[in-house]
């Protein structure tokens, strides 16, 4: 999409392995310049010619913590917009140990989660399943406005009507289709395309135009898909086709 | 499929990188919650929220084998079900030490394999070529059956025709096409699957329910695809068709 | 394809997590059998059965780092061609220096790469973005047959008009589509069909069969595709579907 291509961003992905081929082919099918990879000892040189960072907590590990930690730092140190994707906060005490440390340490430009995460991340008690959520949008919507103001950042929560904060301002997307959620690292997509979209508008337009695109594509691509599978793949085509 | 959604049960997956996206597309399309990590300071945690666990060799290193360790000791003392695959035991040292370690001192439920890697496991001598099978099923069947009998648990032999073993029961399956061979990781994805029903049925039952699905799902999608990449595409959406 | 078919060359890629999934599918799906794998302890195993290996050092960590290292030296004592690719070199002084590490003492039968990292390989200035190319193939040229000639091997630079050389002789081709470079890895999976050829053929005839086949097979595939979602699918379809 032209609002993205012009700018061809550099968009760095420290994510989790799953979430890697398919965040990047949506990265390059609007645009974007996706590079992909945690390891510490490069992060600097990488956030330094990055647009924009995402941080994703899907699958941890020692060498994937070292790169997020010095991803955020540099991130932050030079000004560069950055995206956390909390996945699965509350399902294990090393997911919410490292959330919590990135969040407080480092201040992310855009958290966005679904609602069990939110609702973890805010304190609140919530139903948690492993990496799905139990919890409806609407239930999490208070703990995100509360969370963005108490954080200073923008807050996008992924369901049936996508939630987008910046403490004051609200935003809703109730486009989509429920498939979206029985498609792998769906969520993870959303995070790489905010990032995408956060280094060419502020963090609030960003996030929730960032959102309207992946509902606007899901539904076109579930509207003439036969399952799950021909969904991911349609997906993809539907985002490269935005002009 | 009602059988699993109805239970929507978490099935923890330590697994290969390649393996992961297809794993949780397959695990989703057919109503269970996937989590996809191999890290050991969360295992503890991961497992004693997972319905089931599987534990696939493909792409060593010791951060996945300290994961494998600490995962295989929680769903044995927890009396998790577990599924083994020993992705290409015998083509290293290092393979064939971390599957015998693991059977020996945790016990798999479940082992899902190919021809080559039971022959290995047994001690029987056989031809092995990398990760994919130089042997048909019918030269396995025996020490399928002896090694299932030792080790007390299911093995799940997958071929032209699939042989399904307690060491005294015995299903055959041989449903499927000589294509799914040619796509990466659907062994990996029937071990995923074969997780998936060890948490709603008993060991026996679910491997030669998975391996049944696995087959139905695969020739029905074989005679709708053109090649192998939309042989992957159709099987996911084949899976997640299944009333 | 009967070429590589008849010989089903072992093919171990030692490449970044991304890449793993499409170029297994891509190397099932011309007839070679492909192990992914990175781990140092197996490295010495895995290379004595391989046909070919391929190193690519899109995602680095010191893991993979240590594997690359033993790899590289097995292949180069066993006698074992092998091919690099140095995704993103110059983006990182970590990519830079493994690369030119692995060049200097292990010796690649093969380098396969962008214009934009050969010419950083060949010490000459040039604008890089990440991982993709910001230079036109044109201007590579006498950088890749310099590079080959003083360092005996093969270099492919691919582009919108591929080119190969070995320092004296040179190739092109012109097929493929621009749409392949929105395909995340599709350069990783043309370094992985090189490392095919190159078991099976001398290593100029190796990249230039391997170039050819990788442009015929997209032009293919996005002469039907809608999309760049649509057109991996097609493009592992078609590489499966030559006789």
């Amino acid at each position: 999409m032209k609002l993205i291509s012009d700018r061809n961003p550099v968009v760095v992905n420290l994510t989790n392995y799953l979430a890697m081929n398919f965040g990047a082919n949506a990265l390059l099918a609007i645009g974007a310049s996706p590079i992909m990879s945690f390891y510490d000892k490069e992060m600097e040189d990488l956030v330094g010619i990055a647009d924009a960072l995402v941080i994703n907590i899907g699958c941890l590990d020692d060498a994937q913590i070292a790169g997020m930690r010095v991803a955020a730092a540099a991130a932050q140190r030079l000004g560069k917009p950055w995206v956390l994707d909390p996945v699965g906060v509350g399902a294990s005490a090393a997911r919410t140990e490292t959330a919590v440390e990135l969040i407080t340490k480092y201040h992310p430009t855009i958290v966005r989660c679904n609602a069990s995460e939110i609702m973890v991340l805010h304190g609140t008690a919530c139903k948690t399943r492993g990496v799905d959520s139990a919890e409806p949008v609407e239930k999490a919507r208070a703990c995100a406005r509360e969370f963005a103001a108490q954080h200073g950042c923008v807050v996008a929560v992924s369901g049936a009507v996508d939630y987008i904060t910046d403490g004051v301002r609200e935003a809703h997307c109730d486009k989509g289709s429920p498939l979206m959620a029985k498609v792998t690292t769906m969520g993870c997509c959303a995070s790489a395309v905010c990032a995408a979209f956060a280094a060419v508008l502020p963090p609030f337009e960003a996030a929730a135009g960032a959102m309207e695109l992946m509902g606007t594509a899901g539904e076109a691509a579930a509207s003439r898909s036969c399952g799950t599978g021909s969904l991911a793949v349609n997906f993809i085509d539907e985002l490269s086709l935005v002009p």
